[in-house]
């Protein structure tokens, strides 16, 4: 099944848009996990991917009946060297085996056989001594446009053929985004992300599915709400995935214009703010993190009103 | 010392301004290292991790005395998932204690923390359990501006704290490198690189070394020489790392107007035509890629001229 589909038939299914990133700081995780951890392995990088595994399992625990994907970001495996790798692949299956789908927040792009080996490390297959075997097999992939379309060609070819998605940068939700983002181009009068977003529509006509949205899909900041509506209309066949809400600023009101009339069309994630709501929510404590990262995803599922 | 001098003393030293990229490839790795690692771990994700750091040590071994500069790929790695990442890793070190500089081509770009988090695993330090340890600990990383300058600033700052650099994407050697990087922007009449080189050169103002370069530095393709030349001229303290030579088609001419008066200014990396040089150059095989690779830099070093 194409990927828009599946995700749209998860939303409905979940009742709710909502994306759940998984970015484990291990300073913030509770002390029964990590002393689990270190007791057995001594303070270093194994006992660190051990410890965000875990924690990472309690999250998805907590809330995969709530919620249809999770978005590990890969700077917080990275971080923690090939160990961390370990914890982002295993992260990635537990968070399939318990029904979600998982978009890897990885911002790749390159070009020809090395966008290649990024396109089948990430969503297809690699071959290994002549036999071809997933890798990450995450559902989908954030990538870059910066490079161009031939750059995105190998990931919307292993997209095409393995049924995943993508989400393609246009508009970002930082301040910074502008630098760029907000150049208008030439000939159109367009900002950059304007033109990226025309492009990214164009680029994904061919995966639209029977839910009218493309398999090839858009990164858009909930913390621009005009620049959101007007790609909402330049890109009507575009998925979006919203990041930017909650910790960063986004509101309901700010995401609302990207949804269509059926409340869809678009994937709101919040990462900190669920994944570290016992700092924030009275009564709770480091130790029941999960039981106030559903606490969390239920206040968002009502402020979004979906 | 400031990265950019530390680089302009090691290229004064070996003689030449070449990078050698490292992308191995399992299917074009001789069968002796290949079957050395799967006669002890079968034709598993462990043998090709091992297989692909032997490739490498071999590589690194035949040029260390030619060559400043290696540039590890990641997607090469990460294909073949944590396991890759290890060997990654151990590439890094091999490279390092043979007197060489490491350039992490990752291409990344993010915001806020997670910028952080990639800064601090390829340039910096990451603490674990309290106590702070290198991760990758490269010399340099590539990244990506489209995100805009507050995205790059935790780069940076990274940098600048262990002696580090970068190279931003300014002009990439691809011929879809146009879909933005080409479109004229706004009031300057600048097309979207060349107002990103004016960026970079700026960005990069308070990281000149004694040799008058910045260890903020800039990926310019060797495949459009007209705008390497404007480029240089935009970004007089920038240091160039220049890929598409060789294999893409750049040849030593196109890359002339990136070097200074002095033959300064500019890394000119080859890959494949020295990972696989065995596959074009008389009297090799695979099981002496190495004697090959060693062939190729003496070549391309005649071909530079340096």
């Amino acid at each position: 099944m194409n990927f828009s589909d599946r995700l749209i038939e998860a939303i409905k299914h979940k009742g709710s848009p909502i994306c759940v990133g998984l970015d484990p700081i291990l300073d913030k995780i509770p002390g029964t996990i990590v002393n689990m951890a270190t007791e057995k392995h001594g303070p270093t990088l194994v006992a660190a991917a051990e410890s965000i595994l875990n924690f990472n399992k309690g999250l998805i625990d907590a809330v995969s009946d709530l919620v249809p994907a999770v978005k590990p970001q890969l700077a917080y495996y990275e971080q923690f060297g090939f160990h961390g790798l370990w914890a982002f692949e295993e992260t990635c299956k537990y968070a399939k085996e318990n029904g979600l789908i998982v978009i890897a927040d990885a911002k790749r792009g390159d070009i020809g056989s090395t966008a290649q080996a990024y396109a089948k490390a990430f969503l297809g297959e690699v071959k290994v001594f002549g036999k071809k075997q997933p890798i990450f097999d995450a559902d989908a992939l954030t990538v870059n446009p910066y490079m161009g379309y031939d750059s995105l060609i190998p990931f919307i070819e292993e997209s095409r053929k393995f049924g995943k998605g993508l989400f393609i940068l246009v508009k970002t939700s930082n301040i910074g985004s502008g630098d760029l983002q907000d150049r208008v181009v030439d000939e159109s009068g367009l900002k950059i992300h304007e033109l990226t977003g025309h492009l990214v529509e164009s680029w994904g006509a061919d995966d639209i599915g029977v839910n009218g949205y493309s398999s090839i899909g858009a990164v858009v900041g909930a913390t621009f709400a005009s620049e959101l509506k007007s790609l909402r209309k330049i890109m009507p066949s575009t998925f979006f995935l919203i990041p930017g809400y909650g910790a960063q600023g986004g509101s309901a009101k700010d995401v609302a214009g990207a949804f269509d009339l059926d409340g869809l069309g678009a994937l709101i994630n919040s990462s900190r703010a669920i994944n570290y709501a016992y700092e924030n929510l009275d009564g709770y404590s480091a130790e029941n993190y999960a039981e106030a990262a559903r606490a969390a995803v239920l206040e968002m599922k009502e402020d979004l009103a979906f």
